[in-house]
């Protein structure tokens, strides 16, 4: 069994507020000293990628007492205990199921009567049927004209992750003639966002997937009454276009309007649906159901090394202890994502929301309030374009905030230019290594105004190229450092209560049910 | 003349540290005064637009002191300064002239020899030509053909501010029929960048705007090139394809491969340079020349309200004021930026740069270490996507995270759908108003995981619809507001030195004359 405590009543985080250690990067980086502790502080991943900590403010020290709190933390006991069908998910009292749906890590989990392993999987090869049945023509328009795109219609986990994911691979895939579909996203219940996105579909050869878990959120179900009234418009037989991806027991999923529909469950919250029928359904049909297999055995591998419990051959707890020390020793309260790739414009986005809302907590998982801080905001942007942008501040500002870059050897197109001696790839990779050298060793100077005072810590995962399984391995990095931070600030990382007094207070202005300045606003914005 | 001090030398910041006014946003929102105080607590804008801070942890004696401080900063005289041409960017001994581009505010400014006011106007007339004639087809590409879309090639500065706005006004554009010409983006060095772009791009009607103040900047030098290899594979005439945007005495200004040359100048950073040259020929060419101009007009009514020494009447004024206030004596270190609006979905991203790079310095005017921290961290996402990610964290993380939100009464478009009784535009307007009060007012529970402890303070920009005029003001709003509170921090918002110092380091490891981590991370990463 394993038990769980607030951060600070751990001896190992004692030990660890204890340390004067401090590891000045401009020291440690230097000389040949520097390309060693860059050879030694790193961890291979799955889909040929490495993550590196060479630029992190630890010594061996401090790793060795990150060690210890993982074990005295029991990280590694807890995610067996998660994926072993624990109820880890008290508030809600669920269990926490999404790495299910890649890979059968402990024993068989059973809930509502069924093998969900077995669920997963059905699911997967209903939806690999359903996409390989509408690549081959054998599902069509009214017309029996084949489909061409594909519109995912959702918002928040079902709308981030599945796009940040086509996004990333969509150049991939049309590099590797894989792409099968176009794919488009609906979200936002301003109109103006479904009427932008219709303009450029061809209602006729398109599908549209209603993502909704409950089946009820409003924003969703409001943006297929625009589609549906648009098909309707256009003559078209709406059923032919529509598609569901709900719970067993929402009221979608029942519904004779849908094409075909297709299952998760109370168990995959929607910040961690990518891998389940909500990104499962739309990259099927955009990249092909063999493609996303792929892209499922990276986050299955990835998930593997995570169950390792020493966290100095595991990215994802390394990762977390880390991000611990820096908010809760060290101090500092934002991490910045910056991708040096162009295919993952929308990751740090997708991240923003897995983090936030896992870790965005100010109790305890019994709801008692802590004496420390959790959950960061994280924020970021692809490379190069950021370095012409905020990090001005992340070099200069008066706060400290922690870096975490991502590279890759290769595009993901074979076209590439030589400018001044160097292919664009190369001055992308060179511009990401400068930085983090730069981060951590800064530079003097006369002018004060030049002056770079160094020592902003960060670190790196690079791989060969941003394939399918690199993706997988990424995303699963990221949802399993979020789960190992969650442990350690002993809170639920995998409920969101606080999304729900929003909505109740929207439903009272729209009922004309308020008073003081809710009333006050709701007027001036006309409702 | 004013004098230059730093903040914590005003007598006017002592007494808002001594402040013991702990404002309880529960109370004061609450019933008929909560009203009151939502209907007190505004300021006219430009553009239709109001300024609301009812939900800010302000009061009438924390406003007074806070009146008094723009008084003793001399915030009013600093800008008066500033539009009749002092040398306010005193590290690279320039003048700051955005404003002048779309108003005289003041003196004649005269630099280089020329009436600068003369020189922005004779640009836009240029440009204004210029695109008159790509839009009747007297100007055409190769084949007599007209141009249907138009690139941006241009990273920072020159990429994120006109992509903003184009992505703010191309639903509007469409809806009022006066789109001219579709607008592309090409920014990031990462080959995957120009590659996906040119893909959707019809190049043989595509005309290319190369945008580089200096004419020398890597990225976009090397994107140019990527571009012409393209141009030259399809057949085409390159130089009937190419604009620049440039300065004067840069590399690019008398360079005969370009169709057209369009100027803008040192005295205008590149996040403060949409309204010049560099934002003006995307636009006029995308939306047309007059519409171009009602953006400006926008800009330059709300830069004259930006010119008010009251307070009370100028919310740029105010915004920076309270930003400081939380910033510096409630301690709070970032601020989400939160449209509810689709068509606003860059527009933090843009503010990002201008407010990150603008603020994020750690020695003041004089290059002197100051004892206050400065510029803060931005970053939002459109609402109500927003509430579906990371809002939890805002309602109920660790950190207390001020807000800045914008809501329109109307949409861009005509089209809407009535579900359960209301538009999607009335949710989405619900939706913010609920907001504002839920962070604002919080709410108690018996289960502390639903609790809301509330007092998270929040301001709204409220308008009827975003119309070209409304754009304007809206980003004249933000330069005005980082300013300002540029001015309270007594730095330099006008430089970037932050940036160099990665320039340098990449240059040496294309040049692989590195040693240490540099070299160990340059090795990994295949360079």
């Amino acid at each position: 069994m394993v038990s769980w405590n607030n951060l600070d009543t751990l001896n190992a985080y004692s030990q660890l507020l204890e340390t004067k250690d401090d590891v000045k990067l401009a020291e440690v980086m230097a000389g040949e000293s520097g390309a060693e502790r860059v050879a030694k502080y790193a961890i291979p991943m799955a889909g040929g990628l490495t993550y590196h900590y060479a630029a992190k403010k630890v010594n061996d020290d401090i790793l060795e007492k990150l060690c210890a709190l993982a074990k005295e933390a029991q990280l590694a006991e807890k995610f067996e205990e998660l994926y072993n069908g624990a109820v880890i998910n008290t508030t809600e009292k669920r269990h926490v199921l999404h790495q299910l749906t890649r890979g059968q890590l402990g024993k068989d989990v059973m809930a509502d009567g069924v093998n969900k392993r077995e669920f997963y999987k059905a699911q997967q090869e209903k939806i690999a049927d359903f996409a390989g049945k509408v690549h081959s023509g054998a599902i069509t328009n009214e017309n029996g004209e084949k489909f061409n795109t594909v519109v995912q219609i959702g918002i928040g986990g079902s709308d981030l992750g599945p796009r940040a994911i086509y996004l990333a691979l969509e150049n991939w895939a049309i590099t590797n003639d894989t792409l099968k579909m176009k794919a488009k996203f609906i979200s936002n219940v301003d109109p103006d966002d479904p009427v932008g996105v219709l303009r450029d579909v061809d209602l006729a050869h398109a599908l549209f997937i209603v993502v909704s878990k409950s089946g009820t959120t409003l924003e969703t179900l409001t943006n297929e009454l625009f589609v549906k009234d648009a098909l309707e418009k256009a003559g078209l037989d709406v059923s032919k276009h529509m598609l569901a991806v709900t719970s067993e027991t929402s009221p979608m999923a029942k519904n004779s309007g849908y094409l075909a529909a297709f299952f998760m469950d109370d168990y995959i919250g929607g910040r961690y649906s990518t891998s389940s029928a909500v990104g499962n359904t739309i990259l099927a049909l955009a990249f092909g159901p063999d493609i996303f297999a792929r892209f499922l055995d990276g986050m299955a591998a990835e998930d593997k090394i995570a169950a390792c419990p020493d966290p100095m051959k595991n990215p994802e707890m390394m990762d977390a202890l880390i991000s611990v020390y820096e908010r809760n020793v060290l101090g500092y309260g934002i991490t910045a994502l910056l991708p040096y790739s162009q295919a993952l414009s929308r990751f740090p986005a997708h991240l923003q929301q897995a983090s936030m809302e896992s870790n965005g907590k100010s109790v305890n998982r019994f709801g008692e309030p802590m004496n420390y801080k959790t959950g960061e905001v994280i924020f970021g942007e692809p490379g190069t374009n950021g370095q012409h942008s905020f990090y001005q501040l992340l070099h200069q500002g008066t706060d400290i905030i922690p870096l975490q870059f991502v590279g890759f050897r290769k595009s993901q197109n074979e076209k590439d230019v030589e400018v001044k001696g160097s292919t664009s790839q190369k001055k992308l990779c060179a511009n990401v290594a400068a930085q983090m050298v730069a981060f951590a060793c800064g530079k003097d100077d006369e002018n004060p105004a030049k002056c770079f005072a160094g020592e902003r810590p960060s670190s790196i995962i690079i791989g060969e190229q941003l394939t399918p399984e690199a993706c997988g391995a990424l995303l699963a990095h990221y949802e399993n450092k979020f789960m190992f931070q969650g442990f350690l600030w002993n809170i639920n990382s995998f409920d969101q209560e606080g999304v729900q007094l929003g909505k109740v207070l929207a439903t009272r202005v729209l009922e004309h049910n308020t008073d003081g300045a809710l009333k006050g606003f709701a007027e001036l914005l006309g409702v």
